[in-house]
């Protein structure tokens, strides 16, 4: 899933006590937003694929409410829903039986409601609304989603560790996890517990892809596995087919279903994604994961030479693992950095003297001196990161923090 | 904006007992949905317009999460608000001066809720929740997406002509009205009111465009305006930029904005029924309201005179006005048929008997003796309903009822 979306910090605090001791350092003045996950980073693969994902829409296309009226998921279309199925096959990261249930949303974001609601709406209506929780640090944006409406159904319950209530409750396990790419499992564990699996990073540029997830309701989506968020394509794969149903309810209610011609551009994208993928001829270029899994280990390498020269931050440690996909022993290279001052100081405030902005670990259920940067950016973009996180040391000698 | 979506019942109570007096009007045994207000029936003016409304995307395009980063509504693509912005210029239907905002949304439903958000989130969470009122009839999907959350910050309060509680309160005003096609005014008028105008019918194929509609929030949608209901795209029009920033949180968190893909192809649609409307050329055609209003004309004729020869129902009148689109007087023809039966009998049942499935009056707050038939499915289903209704005498006189 995906971050929120503060704007841009337009003005930092103060001028950056270093910049005029090493002005290469600052070759540009502008403010670098790292808080969001804006997967921009992946559109030259896509540039390069030329016409082969291209899609033509007519005017008289896609005009129906329904894709598939007889179909549980009415607004699904077929060819989105075996797409899907091919993918998680030919990746190895999920299991799509023809017993497992497939629900399109407007991005996970609406499918994590979606959700909520569906595991929600049958309790006794003069009962207190489902507590929901995940381990610290979470999604910052799961206590907002849960909160905003004041649903009396379900609400945010905090950190899963320090979760103490008897009873129904809900929690969200994200594996790999969002800030800190962890791979999780549920921490509760008690009887009425009922697990959401957010899967958003479960694909081999991100991770090492070691079995293939069977949970009762995983989350995907497209923004994160090929790095179309624009199109706003999440999919669940769920094992009961009530809770299916009422996730369609939700989804009916909340938005009459989800764009057809987002659904059709994700059908064309995961196909090709999976025919290069199954491609065996000797002269076939790298594959969108192999790609995405060299330019993320890439930038992990530099940044981790960066920290360590810099002293001032860490960064978590992950162990290597076997890849099923990419047949190998990789080193997982999350979509976020987790970064920690060594010195108990405020992250956020520190990398904005640099004027970068960062989503702090407060958003995340802990201590500021934590702080979330993502790596997803433009090459332009992480590479001023680079370059700036390298100056750092001077602005700390020279004070303001 | 559009109905909700039951199953079609796939089988009626009985078999219809005059089916053997009269088989020609029973040429098919199937049953045929009314219920739904799919708007099919444009398809086949947008397959004459050939390559006109034709897109094509690239793998590469439309891959950010932003649309327009240092707007208010960050996920607006600037081209569809330019053709939303013209088409109502053209049209003469609503103020659009560059100090009213536009929000995307997923369909009208999703921007029916964030308005709900938007006017209701900054009251004091002690108080309790805002009431959300119509006048009845009103559109059946109301109650239920106000409720379905069980939000604290609204609640749905039902008919506004019995509301008669102080303090704020939220009134829908649809017009043309969903189902009975009346022109509506708001009618609680009391302090403290806040009004959102549905005009998802404020077209000229449904009714006489007599101004240009200037409220606080105005919401309309792709589908109804045009027939692209598989795109899921609808727009608020906004006096109040807190409202519209309101709303743009509530897009953020429920789905994070809206498919591009959707919004790239409205705009392209939008801006080519402006072009047609503007081409002054002697051999230009009908341009998309022109025909649609024909059309919609055309099968309300035929469905008054069935009606009339039938005996069994009436159905509402509606003065002539002039249209300044289309520069006549033209007769309403809404995009329902608001159904009643002269015997107080039960509309629903009775039409059900003809394998004729429509949505009956206490979905919309009113008696069952009234039902809702939709006027926008393709000729063929439209030419089987007015000759199953043909035949309903027949089936009265065998019973059954």
């Amino acid at each position: 899933m995906v971050v929120g979306f503060e704007k841009a910090v337009s003005a930092t605090k103060s001028v950056v006590t270093s910049a005029k001791k090493a002005p290469t350092t600052l070759s540009s003045d502008r403010v670098i937003n790292f808080a969001r996950g804006d997967p921009t980073m992946y559109e030259s693969y896509w540039r390069q694929m030329g016409e082969k994902c291209t899609i033509v829409i007519s005017g008289h296309n896609l005009m129906s409410y329904f894709s598939n009226a007889g179909h549980f998921c009415w607004f699904l279309m077929p060819e989105l829903d075996r797409a899907i199925r091919r993918l998680h096959c030919v990746v190895g990261n999920a299991v799509v039986d023809d017993d497992r249930y497939i629900v399109v949303g407007n991005g996970s974001t609406q499918l994590f409601q979606a959700v909520l609601y569906a595991l929600s709406s049958s309790y006794d209506p003069d009962t207190e609304p489902l507590s929901v929780v995940a381990a610290a640090p979470f999604y910052s944006s799961y206590p907002e989603e849960t909160e905003f409406l004041r649903s009396g159904l379900y609400k945010w319950a905090g950190d899963a560790y320090s979760f103490d209530k008897d009873g129904a409750y809900i929690e969200v396990v994200t594996s790999p996890n969002n800030p800190d790419g962890a791979i999780r499992e549920a921490v509760v564990n008690r009887d009425g517990g009922k697990l959401i699996h957010d899967l958003a990073y479960y694909w081999p540029q991100y991770t090492p892809i070691t079995g293939k997830a069977d949970n009762d309701i995983m989350l995907f989506t497209f923004s994160k596995a090929t790095g179309h968020a624009g199109s706003r394509i999440g999919w669940a794969i769920v094992k009961d087919i009530e809770v299916a149903t009422k996730m369609v309810k939700f989804m009916e209610l909340s938005s009459i279903g989800v764009s057809k011609e987002s659904q059709l551009r994700a059908a064309k994208i995961l196909e090709v994604i999976s025919d290069d993928c199954q491609n065996s001829a000797p002269d076939k270029g790298e594959n969108f994961f192999e790609y995405g899994q060299r330019l993320m280990s890439d930038r992990w390498e530099k940044l981790r030479e960066v920290v360590k020269r810099n002293g001032v931050f860490s960064l978590p440690k992950y162990p290597q693992d076997y890849c099923n996909f990419i047949g190998k022993y990789t080193d997982p290279s999350p979509a976020f950095a987790w970064l920690k001052s060594k010195d108990g100081l405020n992250c956020d405030n520190l990398l904005r003297e640099l004027k970068i902005v960062t989503r702090g670990g407060t958003n995340f259920g802990v201590d500021s001196n934590y702080t979330r940067i993502s790596m997803l950016s433009p090459d332009e973009e992480f590479n001023l990161l680079l370059e700036r996180l390298s100056a750092i040391k001077g602005t700390i000698i020279n004070g303001n923090n």
